[in-house]
């Protein structure tokens, strides 16, 4: 005899499904469906990855004629466009479902309400909410592309307890031991794009590549063969032609500043980088919001990962430009003379301190993370 | 009908007794006493302050008859030799006490296992190591100074997640919360000194004093109005005559090296100072370890809270003398001109990085709260 269940229950189970799609559905959203019949799962699916269907379809596909009647569990709202595998909103009242249950409303513009607004003109029972801060949290990076036309920006570093990133003279192998260092490969196979500043490329030779072998995902998360795109700032076109970013797979974006040297520029083209020039903003550096809003529009950019040394570091946060932070923090001290965090020049006094809301620190190994998001709007804890 | 308790349980309530002393037995450890009869206790005590009786005596007034055939649980080894209060193994033997089980024995070389002796002598059974560890932990100084000649040193800094305990400026009020405070102020309640350098006092006029309505102790917990020894270090005796520590309660150490200006000594000891003249080490600095050594001798210094910046901070890491941190991490960020947690000049190298075993993390109020000892003996982790 079936226990009935919560409507939650069974959208933690979509959840569950979504959250396998994280490290291949870029740029759409991780998506997952669960159908039920009188209290048990006919069909259930997940958006795997951009041009196959959407988790609607999946689950729709495996509960065949048992979808008619049933509730749909889904984490996002049903397109209602045309888009490359037809609208799910469609598909479901097709199927004969009574009922959909939504985590959260599409926001992106072009569906945006619509979807719901379809099924219910078909005459579909729609409930929208359950679990939507879970759903929210499972794509912070598409919902702020969708909704304020910008990537969420995570900033990772690898840090001692004092505070700091890397030896005087720029050597930092390892702070952090493999189990943080595995985590960051995650991270990097989740992101869009990964940003960082010419100097980490000219002192680390840092590739910024995902390590497929490194990231020992569980059973059932799939991987993609897809590199993140790597970003540098890099306004006087300092990037060195031989820098072994240059060669993996995947694409490289030199940022620069307009107005830099197109000689320098088709050298580093024939290099094998791309090579994209942004305004100044009013201190006269590259407009680091304008960038972010470039790799949303123009790259479909949702999480994008900040690895980078305290001064690009320091620019972002400063800008409010840091959505969330994981510091991995080693148990080991480097001492005063080594390199700092964040480079913020213009703070001096306690009263300018930039208050930190700490979500969670957790063992990794024997490193600590923490995971943080800068306190917008006030300058003051 | 009462539950047949295993010894750990007995042993944990003379624990929980000890504990209570800890803020007012100084120089002498935490002890408590239950006297167990028919699984039932007859009488308990702790040891309160120095002067007054030693937990078994307390223990034994209040089982009176009762004692005889009894099974006493101790944390530390009964004295056996002439004090203030007279032999405890002696008292415990006249009483009629059957059995005695010791936490530890006792690192103070007059007694060093005397006790055990001369209770198993009078035909009483002893059994030793019962919580040992936590009995040793309950008096780290007590057990540093009796087994190594000096005191337990324990740093406790006040720091931003970036790692820096001021401003450029100096100013540092306030990094942490009131929580934070309180713990701080705690820590001094315990401790028989607290170690500063003279610039601590030069730039924040620091009292360094417990300030007993800020301790907010739990019931039962009782505070003596003894204030620790302050120890400030201060080669060139720069503190200044009108430092606010000299016209607090309690006495404040003034440690330099020797061959100092007498005349300014001689000031300095009209302001309320005391002087002492400590050797030179190696880099010509005072000899941080010949110091401690001075305090557990001549002060009979258990604990000793430093409360410092960088340099001296650094200096007594790079010698070794730290045993424990406690490190309070506010969520906030000051940046990389902001004041480091250590001075550590000679390292340049991450193959020199200083390792810590974390033994603890806890939020403390908004703030976190990261119990640290340096690796001894291996400066990798």
């Amino acid at each position: 005899m079936a226990q009935r269940c919560f409507p939650e229950a069974w959208m933690a189970r979509a959840l569950t499904l979504a959250r396998r799609g994280r490290y291949t559905t870029d740029p759409n959203p991780c998506v997952g469906c669960v159908l039920v019949k009188d209290d048990r799962v006919v069909g259930e699916g997940w958006h795997e990855r951009a041009g196959e269907p959407h988790a609607e379809i999946h689950a729709l596909r495996a509960a065949g004629g048992r979808a008619r009647g049933a509730t749909a569990y889904v984490t996002l709202e049903p397109c209602s466009h045309q888009g490359r595998t037809g609208p799910c909103a469609l598909a479901l009242v097709e199927a004969g479902v009574a009922r959909v249950v939504v985590a959260m409303q599409d926001p992106n513009p072009r569906v945006a309400g619509q979807g719901i607004a379809r099924l219910r003109e078909a005459g579909v029972e729609v409930a929208v909410g359950v679990l939507e801060e879970q759903a929210l949290a499972l794509n912070p990076g598409f919902v702020m592309r969708m909704s304020h036309g910008r990537p969420f920006v995570r900033l990772k570093m690898a840090m001692s307890l004092d505070g700091r990133t890397a030896m005087r003279s720029g050597e930092s192998q390892w702070i952090t031991g493999p189990q943080a260092r595995r985590e960051v490969q995650r991270l990097r196979a989740r992101s869009s794009a990964i940003l960082t500043g010419v100097e980490t490329i000219i002192f680390d030779n840092a590739r910024l590549t995902v390590r497929p072998e490194q990231l020992e995902l569980p059973a059932g998360e799939a991987l993609t063969t897809r590199q993140p795109l790597r970003v540098v700032v890099d306004s006087r076109l300092r990037l060195p032609l031989a820098a072994a970013c240059l060669r993996e797979l995947g694409r490289t974006l030199v940022v620069t500043l307009k107005g830099h040297d197109p000689e320098r520029c088709e050298r580093l083209q024939a290099a094998g980088a791309e090579v994209v020039a942004m305004p100044a903003g009013a201190n006269g550096r590259i407009d680091l919001d304008a960038l972010l809003r470039h790799l949303a529009a123009a790259e479909q950019a949702n999480e994008v990962l900040l690895e980078t040394g305290a001064t690009l570091a320091g620019a972002m946060l400063a800008a409010g430009l840091i959505d969330e932070m994981q510091l991995f923090v080693a148990p080991t001290l480097l001492g005063g003379e080594a390199r700092p965090l964040f480079a913020l020049p213009g703070l001096t006094l306690m009263a300018q301190k930039k208050g930190l809301d700490i979500h969670d620190i957790r063992a990794v190994g024997q490193d600590w993370r923490i995971t943080a998001r800068p306190r917008q709007g006030s300058k003051e804890r």
